[in-house]
């Protein structure tokens, strides 16, 4: 994503080592996978995917500052994530905490760029910023990380776990379907259908995540397997079973799939592609 | 702020812990300055402060959330803050990390309801939504942090003391006086007027600060003063003296007032009394 690379307007007068250390992680590769649900989730109303543009970065920006503060020795205390140095290791612990806090704070001007540029309407973009900070906040991806951090085997009940699971995960990307489909100008009943594609999508993508813990290969995961059990972290497979799991995520990738086409979403060929993707994903 | 109490809505299922570690930070105290000023600028338009409060409530949370990051082991290291323990004493570094993460997306969600619950003119809130997103984030407030972090006695010049200053503490000031300004329907040069008035207003505001760290009341203040001479920070008097200091505290205050006066506000009385009282005060 090119546009990455210019979120940050030229003429900002910003501390070189806070844009530096913003830069490091937003450009640190990874699946891109949310800014390309946003990017999918627009073309599929056959609308030109430059005007989500912005959007897709935003949700990019915040899905950054959530690894950058996740990585943190506070929380999960990494070094490494996708085989470079996490930001705190790079920049200091401070700095991550800051980068972490302005990527979190740039999305949202990123979003409103989307008007500026490309002449969204702004009650569009208004429901984009509500849905933003819902999802992102308490309510959603912050109240998921509590939840799982708070989270052990033995404590944690099966409902607990996919709370975890749809909120820590799931609503990143149901914003980002949901964001690239109000881009597009679609009606609540389509929107209705991306939230539940997003939902099910989000919790089959999580399962995954913890199958691949259990049975994946360290060299194409870029990370040590294993890691759930050492933690004693309650997963899908912990309760259920591996044979149920692997079912599990394909009943929901089939039932977000399903989603789509009840809501007459008019072109999902690429949302089915990359549902596809993600049940057969090895990394 | 009675607002504040009820900021996230009792149906949103969050995690207890979490909404009780952001609920500690934000109900602490303090004194309210930068909804007060959001108020004062709507009043001072003769419009209702009413349509203003979860602007208001927006701003003291986007400050709370500044102020539990700063107060973390890799920043500040503050174990106090008002009399009270720091967030993180209480609620552990992680959960202060993301409580702060919390309240920073929670601010945005609580300008859109101005516009749900007062009817404030969707483009409006976006220009509310796109000054939060620069005044706090890598141009604004978190990049006077960085600055701050970064400055030292013999390495910083005067005018990076000023970037700091300017940043770290005027920008949240400017941002609550132009979202007041606009809620009211403020015109491009009353909206100059109050970025003005702010400026010069966070200017003397973090010079009456440094002054005040060096001969003001423990007991009155709630902390230990001479903590910048401990920590070798960069002030006002460090480079200009104390008398000059105090000087330029009195010349920023009528500066203020006057943009004021030449931008025609209509009101500005509550306004002149809050400069007048920062410019007096001893904590």
């Amino acid at each position: 994503m090119n546009e990455l690379e210019h979120v940050i307007p030229a003429n900002w007068d910003v501390p070189t080592h806070l844009k530096e250390s913003m830069m490091y992680s937003l450009m640190a590769g990874g699946k891109r996978l949310r800014p390309v649900l946003v990017l999918a989730a627009t073309e599929a109303f056959g609308v030109d995917r430059k005007a989500a543009l912005p959007v897709a970065a935003a949700v990019e920006m915040v899905h950054t500052y959530s690894l950058i503060h996740d990585d943190l020795p506070a929380m999960d205390n990494d070094d490494y994530r996708r085989g470079r140095l996490t930001n705190h290791k790079v920049y200091g612990e401070a700095m991550a905490i800051l980068a972490g806090d302005a990527l979190l704070t740039h999305a949202f001007y990123s979003i409103i760029q989307s008007g500026r540029k490309y002449g969204i309407p702004a009650d569009r973009l208004l429901d984009i910023v509500e849905d933003l900070s819902e999802y992102a906040g308490a309510r959603g991806m912050v109240g998921g990380q509590v939840a799982d951090m708070e989270g052990e085997q033995g404590m944690t009940s099966m409902s607990q776990l996919e709370y975890i699971h749809l909120h820590k995960t799931g609503d990143l990307m149901i914003f980002s379907l949901v964001a690239g489909g109000r881009i597009a100008g679609a009606n609540e009943e389509q929107l209705q259908a991306l939230r539940i594609f997003g939902r099910d999508l989000g919790l089959a993508f999580q399962i995954q995540d913890d199958i691949l813990d259990l049975i994946g290969d360290e060299q194409k995961l870029g990370k040590k397997t294993q890691s759930d059990v050492a933690q004693q972290k309650v997963t899908y497979p912990y309760f259920i079973g591996m044979e149920e799991s692997v079912a599990e995520v394909k009943r929901l990738t089939q039932s977000a799939k399903d989603a789509l086409i009840q809501g007459e979403i008019p072109d999902p060929a690429r949302l089915f592609e990359i549902a596809d993707y993600l049940m057969k994903r090895d990394h």
